[in-house]
């Protein structure tokens, strides 16, 4: 038996399908979607991410574009074009992409982006609306895209229990409170679980759903997995691999090969989260467009 | 054999002291802190859950005062006097009480106090900065109260498996995510639990330290309890009693006399997160007075 394939590139692409219809509506109305990105420095992986979002982007009809700054750029140089993006008219999208240079503090960076225009949905005011449940806050992008999985996937999830492999600010903590929501979709039990957990196999066994989200390549293997589990690989690591040309390879949390023995459904990686939170940064920015222009 | 008591009024008192020592520091430098509640309609329980605040705020040197509107104050007139005390310089720490009237929107009333003077922590900007683990937000009373009872009670976190049945987003939601913290004092295994739970006693009794509250008098037996667990009860619930002059009696979530006798530290209800809730309040209004004035 191997585990039926929950393929993040088919459910992006309806996602995608359903942005480029409300794309089209939005232009029918005289407004543009516009989404900037923000990439400081030549990362070549920050350049990589950012050219994809911004491919996709223009495919569903968001009028995009990418502001390039030197890594030596100050923080007062950065924060000012924050402000300009925030009070531009045209936009309203900015994505500032992680990681910044690290004499940047992230906190002061992430806070000054308007949080109307926050659609990667890390501003704290969007974080705090998450823990409130105000769904007037954007989402941040990965967990949204992971709850959609599990949806257009059709697994159930109320009252199954959900136990997450790591405890981040991106993805653990924002989709354990996610995933317990009263809420249709929802209304998980959910455990989060990290380096400190004390026999992580026998928490992890429990799991009807099981998020590798903490950054160890191939960390969960068959003997975490229960029986029939949905098993989501959030993870993006970087192995050495001579045999490639960029000298490294991405690898996610989840074993696949081991794990799709006896997982139930399960997300390939690449593949499968991937896509989806590109996918739910795109439908952000069309709802900030929506709401600045209902 | 049973249960250690934690102590919830002796360990207030302790932090009491802390506070009050605090006080007397900011008065040499001629600041006096100042916390205001506003109490909106006439709710016999809320009169006296904000005069037993106001009392030991004043035990502690913080100058307390309750301003009281009738309960059909229009919106905007309670958002007036919230902007007033946001610019009042003597003001450190605005408390809202709740329940507000039903006719007032709870989102829209504590997004307006200022997030520095927010010391119930109930801002989504304060909510946010939880998630982030940014220190510099104010954390919510209750649970912040119930980490300093673990750690007072010399109770073991790092590694231990925190079970809290109950999501709210005053005390479930935000306890999970600070029991969870990489941090002294916490660094748990957390699960959350709630009414769509299966199999909750299989789940409880994994607990090493067990949290109710989910707002069900004396729900939690000693059948949810492991042998030695730590047992937290976050219940205030009316029972009606017609022996009792007002007609109704107060009870928590875990059946105190059942579950004392396997557990191996419980909190006393009343007497054990009540107090701490209260003692966290003014140390929260003593660091606005010290952020302000540095």
């Amino acid at each position: 038996m191997s585990a039926r394939i929950l393929d993040g590139e088919a459910f992006a692409a309806r996602i995608h399908g359903e942005t480029s219809a409300r794309v089209s509506r939005c232009k029918k109305r005289g407004v543009v979607p516009g989404l900037v990105f923000i990439r400081v420095g030549e990362d070549p992986a920050s350049r990589a991410y950012v050219s994809r979002k911004e491919k996709r982007a223009q495919e569903v009809g968001i009028a995009s574009r990418t502001l390039v700054l030197p890594e030596s750029t100050p923080l007062n140089t950065l924060l000012k074009e924050i402000d300009a993006l925030n009070t531009d008219p045209k936009v309203h999208g900015i994505l500032i992409q992680s990681p910044l240079p690290a004499a940047l503090p992230n906190d002061v960076v992430y806070a000054r982006v308007s949080p109307a225009k926050d659609v990667d949905g890390f501003h704290p005011v969007n974080f705090g609306k998450l823990l409130l449940g105000d769904a007037s806050g954007f989402l941040p992008c990965t967990p949204a895209g992971i709850l959609e999985i599990l949806r257009l996937g059709e697994i159930p999830t109320a009252g199954q229990h959900a136990v997450i492999v790591g405890r981040g600010q991106i993805v653990g903590r924002p989709l354990a409170l996610l995933l317990a929501r009263k809420s249709p979709g929802a209304d998980c039990t959910v455990t989060l679980a990290h380096s400190r957990t004390a026999n992580l196999a026998a928490l992890t066994r429990q799991a009807d759903i099981l998020v590798g989200a903490l950054g160890r390549p191939l960390f969960l293997k068959q003997e975490h997995v229960k029986p029939g589990a949905t098993v989501v690989d959030v993870g993006v690591n970087r192995v050495n691999d001579p045999s490639n040309p960029r000298g490294y390879r991405l690898v996610g949390d989840v074993d696949f090969d081991s794990v799709k023995a006896v997982a139930g459904a399960i997300t390939p990686n690449p593949g499968g989260v991937g896509p989806m939170t590109i996918s739910l940064l795109l439908s952000n920015t069309v709802r900030a467009a929506e709401d600045l222009h209902p």
